[in-house]
């Protein structure tokens, strides 16, 4: 039996569609891993292509062949290639994707050296047409930060938090996610472990009161080490303090230019 | 017409069911409010009734026809009528609410006297069947907590962050929310606020310094000052602390046996 | 006592901040309603400024002292007005602010007539600076669709599900939010409802298999109709179907460029 | 230098907290997987212990070093031995331990057997004491679900959505979870896949069109398979369908008495 190809009839509205495909499809991937050679992790991901204006439908099952396809292989080095697999067997002039996960580094408490493994949030996000290729990363890095306003004018103690720092890079070479979480870490008041020991804790406070970062402070920081290196061609920055003496965050956003 | 009704046809299959009806519904409602007499608030409402092993289904629309009834009434005081007439219309043994709600008391911040608005959560939750009635109403209260472990070690400084403390309680004569929450704030190392000059947030950063409490202590706080007032008949107490350290919470939990 | 103004000092840097300020205030509002007059909604609010390279840091808690002035005032109407009060009182040269709200609208059941509220969640949200002001509406609106292959290649039924179509717009005059939500209502295989008595269920349940409709029809539909009212110089819209054959969402975008 | 223990100190309130530990730790586990051997999966867990009257508080650090331990072999098997060392190594009468996390199964399309990985969300709880040891596995599991009603009274097609099924068991025996996966996508209108080609979509559906189920009537269907089998002590099974003409949900949920 043939089936009609709903997908494939005219459309007669003349509009044009930027992004259509799947949404939120969770997906086990292997990524790269500097440490440890490759890591097992769970993705959510999203794909899209364009759809020109004649064409009533897209078929969104071939993005999930797309996936399986490719699935033990995902990284900054083959993402070009899925997009560009995706438009091709999509019949589209642009493809989409972004990818979703949370990566686990080994670290070390600074005094027990006891070790331990924290999650960090990681985007790769993409874009793929005959014109051109655009391809970012994403890494969010949970923090401590202790206020300076608060230190500076209180006789003892300082309000101090988890924040989440944000930042997506544009790039011309590859680079470890690894290096761009350090910097972010060195940039706020301290860094935030799961294993610390009594004689961690008491490093970790006292570094974190010595090292008080405002947003605006954390931002500005990563920038200026972003700065340094020619190979980030561009960057957005984001800090987010979840404040302990109210029930919002403080929050500073920049982006280079 | 006349329209099958396929819910009340038999099952044969000989289950009872618990609880069955509606989900996250959506609703404007008016609750009672200490300063103000009465205050709108945006709701989330589960409403079920029992299913007896005879019957099929349940006519889902019969809920929210009770809830359109009682939009500008539900309280403390009318909630056991509301599960009565649920119970009722639906035919049905027992009855079982749960409406969550975002609830504003004005603060007024303890140096500069700034006014402000806090949002507490709520929840009214009850049960009602011929044999009895059951109700708590709950709250979730952020507040401040500063680590007494890291404080002491510490040459200055100590860890501190957002806590969020749920407590629910059982009762025998209606109570003001805005009581229940002092008791928790009361409880922590200091108060959240949405609004605090420097010279208040010189105060606060200095109170909670000198008032240090992990997640134990909290809940123990809580604990004695329900113990002293015997209209709690039961109550349950949960602290989460956001650490600022960590990327996990620290966690307590005791009810009243 | 004379506080040091930490956030007032001199930062050397050298780094621009294109956004500081707080996120994420639970807030309660009065806005605009057209059936009733106004409608009282409990809030999410980002309040952002610029912070020129040589300060330091801002003063987060002016932010709030805004918003407890214009609480009661806040409409698509008087935006403008409060983000040039932001500008001037932080002493910066761009604002920022951006307002989410659950919002209830009366709906009629298509044959039973019996009445319930529906919520939608919308956004206003802008930026002034000296030079321009720039302000946008959202809503985002719950739509029944019926999968048009699916309905094409079965015997019988097709595969449907809860959509999400969410519209931005910007635009000219005033204009009621209920107008935006009717187009997109028109636009989806059908409408949801709070409240549907079985005869309406069979109603909405054949109207909608006789409309049948992908995610890129419906960004479509609400295109051209939008294109018809010259009020509306831009606009984005996007249709994300939670589909009841997979577990991830099919999705479309398009913007008016 | 020797640091106090604040920790442990004594307590004088005379208040035993029945859970206090740590929440939301993020980690990467390896499980079992019936068709591969072992699964790397992405963990959030919650681990707690009891605390006396007399102790002033718990050493959290200890949870995550239990879990260093076991990272690689925690599993329906070695669950217990885990909540014995948390009660060693914490000096505790109980200890108890959630974690939840995704899995992901390779089904085959019904008809092109077109092959794709399905996630779903799996729980392991217990809670362990000199007297007794408690162990439960859940899973939730995305279905299709078809109203009866809707297609009794419709002239054509039928209202249907995703529905989210949750079922957890107390058993005897090592069981797999995709057993108990399978007894639920059995149980509803249809099962949901990653990857469907058209003539998998005209399957599918078909099936659920000829098979429509009330959440009422999934509960049920799942309690009678389960009461089949006598390895399964106790069981309760919760269904929620994201209806598609409304935006709110129809919720059933009962347990083995």
């Amino acid at each position: 039996m043939k089936m009609i190809d709903i997908q494939n009839q005219k459309d007669t509205r003349n509009i044009d569609i930027e992004k259509v495909g799947v949404k939120n499809i969770k997906y086990p991937l292997i990524v790269l891993d500097r440490a440890r050679g490759t890591q097992p992790v769970n993705a959510s991901i999203n794909m899209y292509v364009n759809l020109p204006r004649h064409f009533k439908g897209t078929h969104m099952s071939r993005f999930v062949e797309v996936l399986n396809e490719f699935q033990g292989q995902i990284s900054i080095k083959t993402f070009r290639s899925i997009l560009e697999k995706i438009r091709h067997k999509l019949h589209a002039q642009s493809a989409h994707m972004e990818i979703e996960f949370p990566y686990f580094i080994e670290k070390t408490a600074p005094v027990s050296e006891a070790k331990s493994l924290m999650e960090y949030r990681c985007l790769f996000a993409g874009e793929n047409s005959a014109e051109k290729t655009d391809f970012l990363v994403g890494v969010t890095v949970p923090v401590t930060t202790v206020c300076p306003c608060s230190r500076e004018i209180s006789k003892h103690g300082a309000h101090n938090q988890r924040g989440m720092v944000n930042v997506k890079v544009r790039f011309n070479k590859f680079f470890w996610i690894e290096d761009l979480i350090k910097i972010v870490e060195e940039s706020a008041s301290g860094e935030v472990y799961s294993l610390l020991k009594r004689t961690d804790e008491k490093y970790v406070t006292e570094k974190a009161y010595e090292n008080p970062k405002f947003v605006e402070d954390i931002v500005r920081g990563v920038a200026v080490k972003l700065n340094e290196d020619e190979n980030f061609v561009w960057y957005s920055i984001e800090a987010e303090n979840f404040e302990s003496i109210h029930n919002h965050s403080a929050y500073a956003y920049l982006e280079k230019g």
